[in-house]
């Protein structure tokens, strides 16, 4: 799959592959394929008793990951080490046996010491990737940030150099299996997760038409493949 | 809301909220209620250099949260308390500026010590809490776990003793801001998360009817209200 020159990603002993019917996708250009189809990620914070797993927005480039840091930097130890997991469910593997029961996912694993961005330029770049990865267009239509808003915004930057990308995408696997013999039904009852039509807030000038930017996505999928 | 003489979530000092626009819900049918909703969880499992996040598929009932064990009790350290997340997100807030920007969503974190599952009736009991959330209706249907399997399968029990729950539901909070005279649009952008026609594995018996449990979820809501 891979079309790029990037590294692949590392292969520390955690991110080596160990479950059953998972494929590890060693590309870098997984990893981003995976970013660009979700949307919320789950930051794992550690803690003093043990961890915190907060969900959270994030935007992205080739080479760092940015999410809202506001609870989560709350906590930031020095030199202690996050993981942001994307995960996105495409559908349920419906088996002959409970026991192969399993479900069809693309998940990308990062983890990596988080940096506060205080640079101006590179916060106002990095919401600026936030923003545009959930509401495409949002940030030319709208207000931009002011200083004070920018100020009370902490945002947090993880380098994308170690992750895993695991999908499953396959039907139930006990088709040839003694099982078979069951004469049960199997097969995928697959997810299919949509943007709805746009609701106007209330206090919107009457009649206004909705800007295309946003109107557009209503019946579009928010995990395309 | 509380229908229940069962006692509120816990407050201690982490679950007490602390985010804007986010509505705290103390009681325990509130956890249950996103429980119900949701169908995979984020686990964050302490690990030697930080933590690690792992999606995980989860059953329940009004005391205890099962979660399957594999990768997450490779590294169960005596005493230390994982933080099992299930969030469900229904749509997106598109205000007037870029700060007042955010996401619906109904999340439930639990915080607990987990407990291997080694009781055989527990472990089938709760292994049952599982798939019949994911896929009601296959545990009967299906080939139950041989005792080999069940050897094979490794189960953790969480209490729900320490948990918080935030939902968020609202449009915009800037309708009656100085950011109304833009005279932009502003609104909601639900998602829409519901379950496809199944469809077949390639082995089964051809012309075979798929059973009224599995063929009865096409086209509900995965996540309902």
């Amino acid at each position: 799959m891979a079309e790029t020159a990037a590294p692949g990603l590392s292969g520390t002993p955690r991110t080596r592959l160990n479950r059953l019917r998972e494929e590890g996708r060693a590309e870098r250009s997984d990893l981003q394929a995976v970013l660009r189809a979700g949307f919320i990620a789950h930051l794992g914070v550690p803690a003093a008793a043990g961890v915190m797993v907060v969900p959270t927005v994030y935007g992205f480039d080739d080479r760092t990951v940015y999410v809202h840091g506001s609870v989560a930097s709350q906590s930031l130890a020095a030199g202690a080490e996050y993981c942001l997991t994307v995960t996105i469910v495409d559908g349920l593997v419906l088996a002959r046996s409970v026991f192969e029961h399993s479900v069809n996912y693309r998940c990308a694993m990062i983890y990596a010491v988080p940096r506060i961005v205080d640079d101006a330029d590179e916060k106002l770049a990095g919401l600026r990737l936030v923003s545009e990865h959930l509401a495409p267009g949002q940030w030319d239509y709208v207000r931009p940030p002011s200083r004070k808003e920018l100020a009370a915004t902490r945002l947090l930057a993880l380098s994308l150099d170690e992750a895993s990308v695991k999908i499953s995408d396959a039907g139930p696997s006990d088709g040839d299996s003694p099982d078979a013999a069951l004469g049960l039904w199997a097969g995928q009852l697959p997810l299919d997760t949509r943007w709805l039509p746009p609701v106007p807030d209330a206090g919107i000038p009457a009649g206004m038409a909705v800007p295309a930017h946003i109107a557009g996505r209503a019946g579009q999928p928010a995990h395309p493949a």
